[in-house]
């Protein structure tokens, strides 16, 4: 299958794409580094050093024997993303090509600007690149769980059937986030949801929860093909950044009561996720919508799975609550549904002990290159 | 009350200026000629021409002898709209700097993109602005009844309770509308709803229905006060257009059917439902939801009082059904509910017979300026 991926050099944009080339795909990805410059900018780089796209596409080729066609560009740039889908005419498209961070976008009015400008212009290109060359192309969009919020009702997957005054229609479930990033996801959908009615486009919704790990079958081949892996607070999800603070000797920073509970998955089962969406299509003028996680954990659990793990291996691991730098709850019922990707066939990576020792076991590695005062700087909302 | 108002040149903002003038409160208005410029480049002007933005203020103060200080620029340059913020320190803004036509979001792709660049960012910018120069600020937004599109059931008014599962909670009522333009008012609630919850704006959301008419107490103290009038298919509103096209002889264009039914209200009902939100305002961390509009009427009704009244006038109408350029429902369910404007005070304007002979007599005054070429091109989406 032709399959295009917008923001193809990322955490998870660039294991997607060589798992997607391994399968045998024709690949093509976009990425204008916007990652890469926030991160330096705000000094927050990751753990190791990456490779750019063109050195990680050459090597993918020099180890699998397959191609990976790179374009260093911006999706916001409609020219520029219009004749990639005109040459390429791709049968797919993953659209990660979003600024993901919630801490990010509450850092200061340029970073809301550029959050909520780059998310939804990017968004409204690939709805118009799509309707002018590719009708038929699948969009496979990156949502999150964090759109829905902490609602005191059960989370149903993406839609809500609803009874009023003797009369039923069915909505998109009501979302309302806690960041501004998580609010230009609520807007992505706002506008894709327009346009699969008014153009037919089909349009798969991934409300996805907090990923961690860095191993999948492709970047666990080379260390040149390693993802990217952040551990400050802006650009690092919690379980990731915990497993360094743990190595690092820093106290795991816990915001609040640490009652906050999230549905996580493993980068392992992301890439499953998008294959099932990428394999079953959603049809013309349908939005389909999965929960994308695997099971649900308070920041208290996954602090005292990280300190037990960390413990058995040497570590001497606190855990600090730090007056909570957000505006969230920190005690909320969480009652999310997710059984359209288990129905689709997911066979989900749970968090064991042992996958746990395996991320421990790389972040050991560079134990040596932790910088302690990316970890935390206490940035408020 | 110090008021700022953002696109205080257009069809509702400089009638409200005058207004707000006439009554005693310091008025600032900002305008970046956006709506000016957006009509002459596409051939749809007004069906007279107004005197600029500094003229209109010139006028204002010769005939009423008070001051409004207007800005020319745009919402969008953070730093020009923030000055004024904090010179001005207003106490209420009023939100209309959003590039308002729904055909016009849907012409094209660049068209789409300054629709949802202009709109997003101007609404960014006004809470960025508030929350740093004065948070206690009352913020007035024009929402649209277009937020809502047709759904199956009751529209309430701005919120939903939710029984599901035998739990309970309050969300904004769904919202999934029939345009570009509709669709990036449903983001800016979202984004303000979001910056209510978490830096306690105060913030009232006015879900108004399509407006007509073209007399205010203050537009007619002089034939330079007046405010602009479209009459095309871009950027006019169907009631408007209906009677310039009955005194053109021009077959008054129903789209399909002619079933589509809306929530009418006058221009002086628009500045009256403002004003009583000016002066009640809504609390900190309050996103005030109310459905401003007075009468639903579907469009083959319109066209049948246009139609009478135009014909006792003795112009020879008729109606044209047109194949429908837009993608909505021609026959649908309707019922919203719009008590809490009436609670507040409103004394309603009827669209009666009457009402439409005074909007007949102003175009009849201009009948010779209407250009039949501006009336309808067929645009489609």
């Amino acid at each position: 299958m032709r399959v295009l991926i917008l923001g193809g050099d990322g955490y998870l944009g660039w294991p997607t794409a060589m798992a997607f080339s391994a399968k045998g795909h024709e690949v093509r990805v976009i990425d204008n580094y916007l990652r890469r410059r926030l991160c330096r900018e705000r000094d927050v780089e990751g753990l190791y050093e990456t490779p750019n796209l063109l050195e990680r596409v050459r090597r993918w080729k020099a180890i699998s024997g397959k191609s990976i066609t790179p374009h260093i560009g911006d999706c916001c740039d409609y020219p520029f993303l219009s004749r990639i889908f005109e040459q390429f005419e791709p049968e797919a498209v993953i659209h990660y090509a979003e600024q993901p961070s919630a801490p990010f976008s509450m850092l200061d009015h340029g970073a809301a600007d550029l959050t909520i400008t780059n998310n939804l212009r990017s968004t409204l290109n690939l709805a118009w690149a799509v309707h002018a060359f590719v009708p038929q192309c699948h969009i496979i969009k990156l949502g999150t769980m964090g759109e829905y919020g902490t609602p005191n009702i059960d989370i149903e997957e993406g839609w809500l059937d609803i009874d009023h005054n003797g009369r039923r229609d069915r909505f998109l479930y009501p979302r309302q986030a806690g960041s501004l990033y998580h609010t230009t996801k609520i807007q992505d959908t706002d506008l894709l949801w327009f346009y699969v009615r008014t153009w037919k486009l089909a349009v798969t919704d991934l409300m996805q929860g907090p990923v961690y790990g860095l191993s999948t079958t492709e970047t666990d081949l080379d260390d040149e093909l390693k993802t990217n892996f952040n551990y400050d607070e802006i650009f690092g999800t919690v379980l990731n950044r915990f497993v360094v603070q743990a190595v690092a000797g820093y106290p795991l920073t816990v915001y609040g009561k640490g009652g906050q509970t999230r549905g996580y998955l493993n980068i392992r089962d992301t890439l499953a996720c998008v294959e099932l969406a990428l394999l079953t299509p959603a049809a013309p003028g349908e939005l389909r919508v999965f929960n994308q996680f695997v099971e649900t954990f308070s920041v208290n659990e996954l602090a005292d799975r990280v300190s037990r793990v960390g413990k058995a291996r040497g570590h001497a691991v606190t855990v600090e609550n730090l007056a909570n730098p957000r505006v969230e709850a920190e005690e909320h019922y969480y009652n999310p549904v997710h059984t359209g990707l288990r129905e689709l066939g997911l066979k989900p990576h749970l968090l064991t002990d042992e996958v746990l020792s395996q991320m421990f076991e790389v972040v050991e590695r560079h134990a040596g290159q932790i910088d302690k005062h990316k970890i935390f700087r206490g940035y408020r909302w």
